[in-house]
């Protein structure tokens, strides 16, 4: 079993008896992981899985026995307040999680169809929720999204951030060095470096614009300010399952295996604090104010149906030996769209409809999540379970695919235009910036990751 | 009470009952914290004191009833396997249990003479070390430091490497640009980036030389190899206790409040793996795949005897005033004495001494521990209980002082001769790097912080 195999979980006919989600983000082919509790009680935080507009309670489907076997398992490494403990469990736990949930939840499905996917063969799996009294059982395991709030649902180790795009650090380089804006290194070397993981916040919380030095343009010295120049950053996130132990390397063919799942990410950026702060060591108080995570993690299970090739443009290098490996290569990059809007205070009032700034897919990305991992434990750098991994800006090949501010301006040059009239180089206070992601193509059943949303607040005096 | 005033812990006069220890690092003044386990049995790790040969077993302590008050509950937050809940207790905990375990362990105190340091005043304290009785309870809960082993002794959720002495980072800058060796932001920016906390290893834990990418001199292409240019880095760490809310900065007049103590700190440095791949967002594999520290914190109100005054360089700006405190000038610096010393495997077989590398004293240090963690939480971002904080690199202001073989050998160009006839440019497989640090000044007792070694094993194939 491999993490981009199609199984009974994916098959497009499947159906759930739950009422479907307005967004259409959680079908039965998706089932993604977060942390929850019902707003209005005294309730630990736990963790659930998305189906319609529901959630599944995994506390409380293993504590009513429907799960058996690896499956149940894995639902009690998921019942705490983080998700740790499942992540660090592995793919045939996940899987078998997977399969028990998607026999359970799906309409007309009849306890001899199930059995794949690990399920079976694991010795897991669920009782059936075909039969009228089954379903009610798994109806008494779930509450309504609509009742809960979310929560980041892992502890976070450590944060790092890639810079996958190459199209993102084509156009930063161009601001700098017009005539040769990518590094040396970019082509050979998946640039990566450490961020912050206490500042990662979940999706709805808001933010004070960040104090910080910056040196004004012509300014002899530089000063403390509210940030000028606030931008977004449009990213995915990618969650560490199983980890490694320090000096001893994931080779590529089994990065995979360490992959739990995807979520949203906004890596926020001081733009004007960045340009003062950053040599010799990189972006700081830049970046660690706030990064903002959707609350659902789609598992690498779910993304199966939307992997596709690597296309390494003609002419470029063959990456070198360890990060290069022939699965990858067919199958290494995803296909996620992504994208970003922003609504003004103004429009936030009014109801009017956000202003798309952009839309793009992840599988522009020069470097797949395998390359990364390999990369990143090369030199015996151990990762942990809960770790998280960001993409980097996800800009496309054109310049309505950039996923920041700072690109889609041209460092604050050209103003963009919102719909009641008015302008944005970078954020203002009130601005309420959306990222969103989802997966669709022909034969396959549309998935979604949710939002990542935040509104900026005003500096604090 | 404030973190650098002197009190009854502090007293020269004070000796201990218990036998000192050959190094003399640990008399009675100076009590640091760490985490250990007997060598021989099952036991779990735990908090524990230094004293001399000997460690309290801080668990054991408790449970036999020899605290009282806020000393027992701080004792209790440090009984478990990390010290996070001592740290986040804060500075009137931490003082209640040094005043207890001074007069405890003081030969010839009687319970009369307590009650300072919040000890009394918080109703605190210990019962009393001077009678044959009470000396027998506590010497059952001493654990002989050669039986045991010691870890990491906090959970370290962020950790940030500065930059802090301005000799480094004028000798670093000189090898890149030598007519202009300080970038502008120098002088005015504490420089600091995040690192990784996951492969923060104590003290005696060997480790690979790191493999990683690295573009040869006139090499067309990069290639994957065993490092070239391993080298230390003679840091010390700063443990952080309370931290902030995100969004709710930390004024310089109160960020002693949050600082608990100081460890060794050697952040391994791979000077070819870092040139080919820092360039723009600053180095990562070049720095993650190990971090020593020392495993016992000196405490930061052990520290205040050694507290000076900082001395900004003349001509050079006045600090904006978020990084500007009266106090924090004339008692933000710390007068440790720092060293490396170097044997390579060849002087460990034949037992010859270690050659000295380098002296210095962390009171060279352009920023101040408080002006760091005011800079650090300008932004919002928050700190946590058990984040670690690097100073960077402590070279001084001669060229001896300095703290890295990069600046000793100018970049590989000098090599250093060891006392056997062996040569160094930078580090070799078989070679022990140890970093040691004290504090003494006439009047005061001397009080050392152990030490922080590791021996480099040949890269794995």
């Amino acid at each position: 079993m491999t993490a981009h195999q199609l199984n009974e979980t994916h098959d497009p006919q499947r159906r759930s008896w739950v009422e479907p989600d307005a967004a259409g983000d959680f079908p039965i082919q998706n089932l993604p992981f977060g942390v929850f509790r019902r707003r209005d009680g005294n309730e630990g935080w736990r963790g659930g899985v998305a189906i319609g507009k529901q959630i599944v309670d995994l506390a409380a489907a293993e504590r009513a026995g429907l799960f058996e076997g690896t499956a149940a398992e894995a639902a009690r490494a998921a019942a705490g307040p983080v998700l740790n403990p499942l992540l660090a469990l592995g793919p045939a736990y996940w899987s078998a999680l997977r399969a028990a949930l998607s026999r359970a939840l799906t309409d007309g499905v009849d306890g001899a169809g199930g059995g794949g996917a690990g399920g079976g063969s694991e010795g897991g799996g669920s009782t059936d929720g075909g039969s009228a009294a089954e379903r009610d059982r798994w109806r008494r395991c779930l509450v309504a999204q609509e009742a809960v709030e979310l929560t980041v649902p892992v502890a976070i180790g450590d944060y790092t951030d890639f810079y996958t795009s190459v199209h993102h650090a084509t156009n930063i380089g161009r601001q700098f060095r017009p005539d040769n804006p990518l590094m040396p290194n970019y082509k050979w070397v998946p640039i990566g470096y450490h961020g912050r993981a206490s500042s990662v916040v979940v999706s709805g919380t808001a933010f004070h614009r960040p104090m910080g030095q910056t040196l004004g343009p012509g300014a002899a010295t530089p000063q403390l300010g509210p940030c000028k120049r606030l931008d977004y950053e449009l990213e995915l996130g990618i969650y560490i399952g199983p980890g490694n132990e320090l000096g001893s390397p994931i080779p590529i063919a089994e990065a995979d295996q360490h992959l739990f799942g995807f979520c949203i990410f906004n890596d926020w950026s001081a733009r004007d604090i960045q340009a003062w702060e950053y040599q010799p060591l990189g972006p700081f108080l830049s970046k660690n104010f706030a990064s903002t995570v959707s609350p659902w993690i789609v598992t690498i299970e779910a993304l199966a149906p939307f992997r596709v090739a690597f296309e390494r443009p003609e002419g470029d290098p063959k990456p070198l030996a360890y990060l290069d490996d022939e699965d990858d290569r067919q199958r290494g990059a995803f296909d996620i769209r992504i994208r970003a809007t922003l609504a003004s205070a103004a429009m936030t009032r009014s109801g009017q409809a956000p202003h798309v700034l952009s839309v793009s897919s992840y599988r522009h990305a020069y470097w797949t999540p395998a390359q990364l991992v390999a990369h990143h434990t090369v030199n015996g750098c151990n990762l942990a379970p809960g770790d998280l991994l960001g993409t980097g800006t996800l800009s496309g090949p054109t310049l309505d695919q950039a996923g920041a501010l700072i690109e889609l301006t041209t460092g604050g040059k050209n103003a963009i235009e919102l719909p009641g009239g008015e302008k944005r180089t970078f954020l203002e206070d009130g601005d309420t910036l959306a990222l969103s992601a989802w997966c669709e193509r022909p034969g396959a059943v549309r998935i979604g990751f949710g939002e990542a949303r935040a509104t900026v607040l005003p500096a604090r005096a």
